[in-house]
């Protein structure tokens, strides 16, 4: 497949305006790979890694190569073959490479200065190559926080997804999310709106709005910020490239915050990717009787994960700032003392003894210190408490 | 002063009264204490546990009495003996019988078969004695959850204390909680609104009404469940009292649940005692916007309290059932061979393997599954999905 690609000159000029800075060859290679194989084919992955993209295409589609590969089984070779054969179309890759230059997409590719190092987290599963309209230096800029949630959010998930990633947005934050109604949509709004950076990780292909009603939303993400894929252009967003695209949101994002989901919905699979990865993952607390809180409430509950309710919350999960429990703290003499004081009539270090239970040592010490910070007021005979100093 | 006591034939018939089925000094050294020391005084706590009660009073309160403690050092017993002399009045132990006489409150001693264990997981801390009116039985009773909260509590706080409550009352749990406005009247009510039990801890004597808008409340508590309390009757309720009732609290229940909570409150406090008790500890969420869920969210991010939305969740609590993560379970391939399915076109094997980018064989294994279970079905030379089925 790779000789025919290289033999058509099209396919080569189209490569060269695709990713102006690697080998043609490679780059027809990758985007020969990324028609194979669905997002997060491991096997493909691994072929990659071990003989370089274009060697591995060689024997994946060639009758006559001979196909060995001292990591993966032939039995698991063999099977995945069959599943790439049936793609293995040179006017697929001219297609894609066609209508990535259409929406003026550049192609990004692993080994290169813009590519997220972060994604190689996912290991085999890595993607082979992303497609970015718009700004692609922002999948490696600091930092990336992932806000995704329900399709059929509340006012209420979508007014704290407006107000965390308007924040976050405005103190330089990228913030990612999936493009989706919703929860997705107030946050990349909210964060065009302050004039920040923001990133929208889609299902299919970049030259596709989906959903259709974020058609302006997304040519404005394209414009301002960048609009992502690993699928090739003119791919439909289907059920397995949106679980696909979930894992790409959670490795890019610094940590991920969801919030609001559904008991099953496709927050909960970004986020189990997310603590899969050991990437710093939130939930947004709601309240018990709403629906659209229960998926958060069950990542509290069965993923671990930090329950958020402010910005400066969401930014500790990344600075790994150590919260430790305050509580406590008051001195117990000093809060059965004041107990003992009246605002209105002095009371004998004796007495206040006797009502407080501590002895008399302890509560003339004590005493003297409150005089100090001007919580107690010596009266007569006895001690007097200053009302809304203690 | 136990001399004096026992000298005195109407506190001894008040003891007897009280407590029919212990020795009457024991009674009477114990009440003793209960006016010497304030709730949780650790000192006494370990003085009694080592000398019993008699000798222990002997020691602290008469001037030739030998004090020497093993365990105490003796700086510490002479602070001690400095709170504790001011307060040695005989006629406070009667006071404190007669006032408890008055409403036929009962005195539960520790080792007794009314003494709630659970408490004495306190140590030196644990209560001296317990007054109590009602059924004292329900102390020892099974499962005992504590459900506490706010004041200041809101609608949904209020709606959740009693779902939660009446639900676990109707089963045959015992609710604990402080008797105080808000959450825990919420609970109370509730209970009692099933025909459940339900026991009231207060910072004052049982015989006070605290607060007074609860007074028919306590009543009503206290003639189908137990008002229960550590101070004397005549005891106000104080600051320190509340913070020491709150220990109680979490001490005998078998888990603790915070419904609603401030940033700052009794609750968190309660809530502390339960995580330093290791009792297990839930905390209820809500919106973020509101301020009475505060405390809540603080004790799910800093106390490591498990999120409860649910009675069923609440009884995990304690039922020490693992929950494990579900999430996954579905076949990608499956999910994959769906996607590429059409149901209103039959599509060909060899397409549909093209379209899912899995082999042909995998495709007609899956097919012949999915046939079984009636998702897809052959039509001419290819293969149509069933609307609904997938």
């Amino acid at each position: 497949m790779i000789e025919r690609l290289l033999q058509n000159a099209h396919a080569k000029d189209a490569a060269r305006v695709a990713c102006p800075d690697r080998e043609v060859d490679e780059v027809l290679a990758r985007v020969a790979w990324n028609v194979l194989a669905e997002p997060g084919d491991g096997v493909a992955g691994a072929l990659i890694a071990e003989l370089g993209p274009v060697e591995a295409l060689r024997v994946a589609t060639e009758d006559g190569a001979l196909l060995v590969s001292p990591r993966t089984p032939p039995r698991v070779l063999r099977e995945a073959m069959e599943r790439w054969r049936p793609r293995a179309s040179p006017q697929a890759v001219l297609d894609a490479l066609d209508s990535a230059a259409g929406v003026r997409a550049r192609l990004v590719l692993p080994g290169g200065p813009l590519w997220p190092a972060a994604v190689d987290d996912l290991g085999p599963h890595a993607p082979t190559l992303l497609w970015v309209r718009g700004d692609a230096g922002l999948l490696s800029a600091d930092p990336r926080v992932a806000i995704v949630g329900a399709r059929a959010s509340s006012g209420y998930g979508d007014l704290l997804a407006a107000e965390f990633a308007g924040d976050l947005a405005a103190s330089g934050g990228i913030v990612i999310s999936g493009g989706a109604y919703g929860i997705d949509g107030a946050a990349h709004r909210a964060a065009l709106g302050v004039g920040g950076a923001t990133v929208a990780l889609l299902a299919g292909g970049v030259d596709r709005a989906y959903p259709q009603g974020h058609q302006s939303l997304l040519r404005e993400i394209a414009e301002k910020g960048a609009v992502v894929s690993e699928v090739p252009c003119g791919t439909a967003p289907t059920k397995w490239r949106f679980l696909s695209r979930n894992r790409l949101i959670a490795a890019l994002g610094h940590a991920t915050v969801v919030v609001e989901a559904g008991w099953r919905s496709g927050s909960i699979n970004t986020a189990g990717h997310a603590a899969a990865l050991g990437r710093p993952l939130g939930a947004v607390p709601g309240p018990v009787t709403s629906a659209t809180s229960a998926g958060c409430h069950r990542l509290l509950r069965e993923y671990d994960a930090r329950c958020v309710t402010t910005t400066a919350e969401i930014r500790e999960l990344w600075e790994a700032t150590l919260v430790t429990p305050q509580g406590g703290g008051a001195d117990p003499d000093r809060i059965r003392l004041c107990d003992a004081l009246s605002t209105r009539t002095a009371v004998p270090a004796q007495e206040l003894a006797r009502r407080s239970g501590l002895s008399v040592t302890t509560v003339e010490a004590l005493l003297g210190l409150l005089e100090l910070e001007g919580v107690v007021t010596r009266s007569g005979t006895g001690w007097r408490g200053i009302a809304g100093a203690a």
